[in-house]
């Protein structure tokens, strides 16, 4: 059972510029979770974008879904940022006979504290249990792109 | 969707006590795991036992097989020793209505480099999508208890 | 011996906020590091200020100088932003009867990789065995205001 | 100002262990802390001993002398066991012309909450500001060997 990573960017991945006083975004960081946690499944990972998901255009999104639909793989995790991870998964939806799990973090992987290494073993564990269709992976639950929102309030994905 | 959590010891809950320079179980650290990564699902946890798995008794193993028999929950997580855990899972199996999954960890929670987080948002996320029934989560996989076998020098699960 | 700290804000105590997408200065950190290195010393913390020291003002340094002035402690550790380390130190110079260390951090006390608690720990052992004076502690050295630069390419401290 | 890292074993250096394992300490950690925290200073390290200070013998405490006593250096920090570190340094007292600090940790290095890297900072700190002389460094102070004692009940160094 073989897992496409595909990285996009996001807070998972933001990494502190002392010198410009800002968070940009870093090598992702998902192989060093998946290395640390002696994870022995087979997987490979393409760094396609760093961007925040603010930032995604519509041909960001273009390249993530032609990417996917190009690739002979069934399972697919994308790291990606929370602000508008539905609108991406959501533009996956038509891609027919693969497992997508979407995920990303509030808090960077490079935190102390973070969300980042829960969300993706979230991730890493759905895609190989759910059906074909595109998923979230947030909050320790699993979501539909469509019944889906991000509470930014409460920082925290929900049921629509 | 509620999850009964129920912890019985093992590394992943190990402290070190300088005092007597050895390793001991403390408190679980699983609630700790699950705050720190926001998780939004109802959980309870009943700390059950406190033990390494190599000293499980038939009355420990009785003990938590009438513990998640007797309790009307459908979802159990259960934390316990990576050593024995397959043998525990295996005298679980006749419950029925149940998925039941077993992890644990090869190093402590409170270690900076540990795989305690990534195996307890496995189980978590596993006792979501699967049927009823008795599965590990350890390593980024799911196995079967019937099927699955601790490579002591790899340090890892395995399929038999 | 007693030691008055003093927390002005910079990198040391940056936290991110995801919903803004930003960084910002969040609580002093100091404390959770002494108390987490089980510090046994008599300490006092004085959150004066929670700016970046690119933003902080004559003013801004008017205030730490007679809040030092002002008090009675012969000790003391101000946390500060790197950018203008040196700068506010020099200013300080003209106290006479005191022992001061500032320090701060290249990246927030908060990340897992971070010189927060190294920086801390110099300038707290600095403090009890320098002769009166101001001096700053940063990557493991210590110096002399008028001695030191930062090396902003470099991400570090070095002699003039 | 070039420092003498001595590594001896201890709480420091422990890994993880149960009673299969075959090993207690681990490679030494004071050359991650160093280059995490971005120390500018010379050093060089010297694993010496790999042993839990309450398994030192006299022979392993004359190893540890003579090579301080025959190496030219003038600064040393020991890292050590806590239970007999007193013992150690009192050894090392009739050594001429040099600055000799010994620290260790009540939490090991690997631990996620640890005292590993305060205490390495307040010692390497601690070694170019004292005297010549051998000094403990432990609890965010500077103990002389003859005037400390481990509460090994309160977990910390304190003066006789």
């Amino acid at each position: 059972m073989k897992i496409k990573i595909i990285t996009t960017g996001g807070t998972i991945d933001k990494i502190y510029f002392d010198r410009k006083s800002e968070f940009q975004i870093g090598d992702p960081q998902i192989a060093e979770v998946l290395k640390g946690a002696n994870v022995t499944l087979e997987y490979e990972i393409c760094p396609l974008l760093r961007k925040d998901s603010l930032d995604l255009t519509d041909a960001d999104r273009g390249l993530i879904h032609d990417t996917v639909g190009a690739d002979s793989s069934r399972l697919f995790v994308i790291t990606h940022g929370t602000d508008t991870m539905i609108q991406t998964a959501r533009a996956l939806q038509d891609i027919p006979g693969k497992v997508i799990v979407l995920t990303g973090a509030m808090q960077p992987a490079r935190f102390r504290m973070t969300d980042a290494v829960f969300n993706i073993a979230c991730a890493v564990t759905a895609v190989q249990l759910l059906q074909d269709g595109v998923y979230l992976a947030m909050n320790g639950r699993i979501f539909q792109p469509d019944k889906a929102a991000k509470n930014v309030a409460m920082n925290r994905f929900e049921d629509l």
